[in-house]
């Protein structure tokens, strides 16, 4: 039995998916954490629960947090709207720093549990403009990861690993269906129905969609 | 009037109200930021505010956080006992990870504010051994903030002050006193009571009346 413990990051949606398929496939015993910041998309909450049960993970932890309280946007502030056109920069929908928390609150889980590696599905080449998804941005996470932990101090190397960083969406699918995610079960819709079904028009389903088309696989995402 | 803006994180201990202090001398407009992390001193909460509001700060924000689901620390978890006694290497009264999520929070926030510091009262002198109050791990954070976030994207940078990091507990003490930091409305007791009583016994106690102590100044804290 495999004593490689990692934290992976669950959103509920499609990349992370993927990336906990892999953790798995690499024999971790897989500990998952999703966050209930008050995101707009509350629904990939209930998505990550089925995920984690239906891939049978050691642990599935859900940490309530207050990002609603720091606004600043469109995921968490109903009050600005979720465009449904690209726009150039950063979009509205980047939450400030958020990827930062949640890999702050991963290595604190990862500290308690004694895992050395940490999982994120990041994507540098579907990141949407996020500043918190690029490669630089993960190589200065694992940097202060060895700095601020007990590991770290005792000389226990932790990692952050983000497989999916370079790989395009289509990429990711076809990795994903080669490893048996059920993609039904995922949800990536920045304005996803209660249950479960996507808008078809956001940023995240547009990027979803065309990856299913490029990858020649079956789309098995239910629209509004 | 000043515009410029920072965001102080302000625990309601004898640390922070020192620097956003020294911070309000600077001349910054300051958002004080608390976190309801599930601390067993919940009462420090209150002492954040009464300072908050005794200080004139622009605005203070309590951001609720479920460190207590992570565990592994004697600040969170009741069935840990705070020590009574100096132990060897990192001790249990350290929270994981729990400077990094702060800071990751202080910087969501300073984004949405606009504001380029972030101030923070962690010491290296009396850090009673926790890993994330070291040199390396503040430069090492304000590194990644320059990479997570909307202003390091755009070349503006964002720096982490941690003006009390080489002094001792006396000094601060001088210099908060100098400041008319009021003492007595902060508690610093790993398990004070509800009326903000310490106990007088714990690390953080201890390093506090030693440093009224040196620094020759009476010291205002109500022990139960």
């Amino acid at each position: 039995m495999s004593t490689k413990k990692a934290v992976v990051l669950l959103s509920g949606g499609l990349d992370s998916a993927t990336v906990l398929a892999m953790a798995l496939a690499e024999g971790y015993l897989c500990h998952t954490l999703s966050f209930d910041y008050g995101q707009r998309h509350r629904v990939e909450l209930q998505a990550a629960r089925q995920i984690a049960r239906h891939m049978q993970v050691a642990d599935h932890k859900v940490v309530g947090l207050d990002l609603k309280g720091i606004g600043g946007s469109a995921l968490t502030d109903l009050a600005i709207a979720v465009p449904e056109a690209p726009a150039e920069g950063i979009p509205v929908t980047y939450v400030p720093a958020r990827n930062t928390v949640f890999l702050a609150l991963a290595l604190g889980w990862a500290e308690v549990q004694e895992a050395r590696d940490i999982f994120m599905g990041v994507n540098a080449v579907d990141y949407s403009g996020y500043p918190d998804g690029r490669p630089e941005f993960i190589r200065a996470v694992e940097q202060l990861a060895n700095l601020a932990t007990r590991a770290g101090v005792e000389g226990q190397h932790v990692h952050i690993r983000a497989p999916l960083q370079e790989m395009s969406k289509a990429d990711i699918i076809r990795a994903g269906t080669a490893l048996g995610v059920d993609y039904g079960l995922t949800v990536s819709c920045y304005q996803a129905k209660e249950d479960g079904s996507a808008c078809g028009r956001c940023d995240s389903c547009r990027l979803r969609a065309a990856g299913f088309t490029e990858a020649g696989i079956a789309d098995p995402t239910r629209y509004f």
